[in-house]
């Protein structure tokens, strides 16, 4: 059986299964008619059901159609390089926002992440500033987006961090997140943290928002625990909604890490590195040789390349045809491999341009109280 | 057996148990003698051994002599009235800050108080306010007293408060203060904040000066856990000297509390009021009747008024004649209480008037980063 939370994603995936242990829901095909509906279109990621389930969204959706907009809140947490699996929350995260035109508060865990990783302060704040650079990079609205840097902001986010925190007992905290006596107290009171965006631009404004959070559904967790203290609190539950995680290179377990470079496609590889690294450790779902490829097709259920088209390829008919081909073995592996090359160079020719012009951008985008 | 720590102070203490328990030394005569030397003379808290033990106090003191002055930090838990104990700590403080001429960080653990008591955020920052109006009253010098507040200044404390999080077990929390798994994320992660102005003055100077906290001997424990991190951080252990607690007006059990205002003086009862409580509820040494106690005079060890003029009756001769006086029987119980009326009236009558005016000094002692 698979593990989940936000501080271990191993096995293989049962999303149906997750689904009832999380007490999540489904989308539905209502929902995703009205996100349609008000987009002119239905993003692909969620076309393909990678973003999957979600909390409350029905009653999220009601109030903006009432003229209640929520805003988003989505996060990263800084101990390294990014790779394609973080992009694609904050890929959709940018459709939300253009799609409804509502602000995005956007939250770089720093703290988190000294507290979970044996790396320094310093290395923290160095990943904290490269992220920002690939946050900015996706294009989000800098007149509605707002970054919140936990250890910069503190003086707005501990106060309401300590109220979240006097509801959570550490019982609670074992069993949601796997934690042990020998957990440091950092790491054990962090995820009242995390539940502050959801509520905060509220309490900064004395306002009464919906918040809708777009996340890998692998920090489901952190919410389930808060989404009632929240209430408690006066606030509105958040409601979320839940992407599948994208697959490793080497294969469909478990979740992309970026601590393995060479088995993940980091926001900073060159097309010769991305090359390099699909054609070596992409898991293939192609047989032995030609021949045999030829004669049986491959198999994309289980063909990393193909899993990746998903996110890359936004046509359907093209995807359709890809997998088609693949399966009936007109498509070769080193064929199907060739074209999310590509995809993958183009999609981050243009996001390096983005990162690059980043660096001047961070202070547009910080929060300023 | 006693429990002694910040959560729980019970039983009759002894002192001396508590210095081999605590792992902490008793006050020495050369100790004692250096401080006198640079006063001009000793504190009555001191002469009477009411600071009675430390840690690193003779290093802080060779520190001071060789030009590396150390400041002064302690603090005020606030979540209701202060009462005469609480003063005793900032009185001898002050006459530590008269007498080094150094800097005191005085920090106010609303954060603290909020997670630990049955209050709402808004009544802990209205005795935040009030117990600031005390510590003004004390007479600090505002040119070189600085108050940290703490969910006001979270923005500078945080980010150090997590670096002493990261090196500090649940485990050893839990030995350290008897918490339990049903303790709630804050208050576990509390001692974090706690331990962070015993080194601040230095992050936020880049200087490496000694910090020495006089406090209540219930508050080491904290320091206890944290002294090895903090220098594992780079700073220096922080000193301590070490004071008894007050005992309450009912019996030398115990230290005295706010919560029953019937049975502990605040600095802000009126002069009818502090009579009224030291006639009803002071607990007396003396005899049953006035025939008895002219026989067989009264015993001031355990006579709560004659304990609390250790602290209000500065001079040694009066003291010792009251002692003699009261033990031989010449001296009636009405009478000793009568002293201990004047003397802490006397006091607070001064002590109100500074209360007051401190009403518009606030600002003045808040620490501007």
């Amino acid at each position: 059986m698979a593990t989940i939370n936000p501080y271990e994603v191993e096995g293989l995936i049962d999303y149906d299964r997750l689904i009832a242990e999380f007490g999540i829901k489904k989308l539905t095909p209502d929902l995703l008619e009205r996100m349609k509906k008000k987009a002119g279109g239905i993003h692909h990621l969620l076309r393909r059901g990678i973003f999957f389930a979600h909390r409350d969204l029905k009653w999220a959706l009601d109030e903006y159609d009432k003229g209640n907009k929520f805003f988003l809140y989505t996060g990263c947490g800084p101990s390294g390089p990014l790779h394609l699996g973080h992009l694609t929350t904050w890929v959709f995260t940018k459709w939300l926002q253009d799609t409804f035109d509502v602000e995005l508060w956007f939250q770089f865990t720093d703290d988190e992440k000294f507290l979970f990783k044996n790396k320094t302060y310093d290395e923290i704040q160095k990943w904290t500033y490269e992220n920002m650079l690939d946050a900015i990079a996706i294009g989000f609205d800098p007149k509605k987006t707002f970054f919140l840097h936990d250890t910069k902001h503190a003086g707005i986010m501990y106060p309401e961090a300590i109220k979240v925190a006097k509801k959570i007992t550490f019982s609670t905290i074992k069993s949601a997140f796997g934690f042990t006596d020998s957990n440091n107290i950092g790491s054990i009171f962090y995820t009242s943290m995390q539940t502050v965006p959801a509520f905060l631009p509220n309490v900064l404004r004395n306002e009464k928002r919906p918040c809708l959070i777009p996340l890998g559904v692998d920090q489901d967790p952190h919410f389930r625990i808060s989404r009632d203290v929240v209430e408690k609190l006066g606030h509105h539950k958040p409601a979320i909604i839940h992407g599948k995680m994208m697959c490793p290179l080497e294969g469909a377990q478990g979740k992309m890490a970026s601590t393995d470079p060479d088995k993940a496609i980091l926001t900073t590889d060159n097309p010769e590195m991305v090359k390099k690294k699909i054609n070596k450790h992409a898991f293939s779902g192609g047989q032995v040789s030609i021949e045999e490829h030829r004669k049986l097709g491959g198999n994309p259920d289980i063909d990393v390349p193909y899993l990746w088209l998903q996110y890359f390829e936004e046509d359907d008919a093209k995807l359709k045809q890809i997998h088609d081909d693949y399966k009936s073995g007109k498509m070769l592996t080193g064929e199907i491999k060739q074209i999310l090359i590509d995809k993958i160079n183009a999609f981050l020719a243009e996001h390096q341009k983005r990162r690059e012009a980043a660096k001047k951008r961070i202070d547009e985008f910080m929060y300023k109280p």
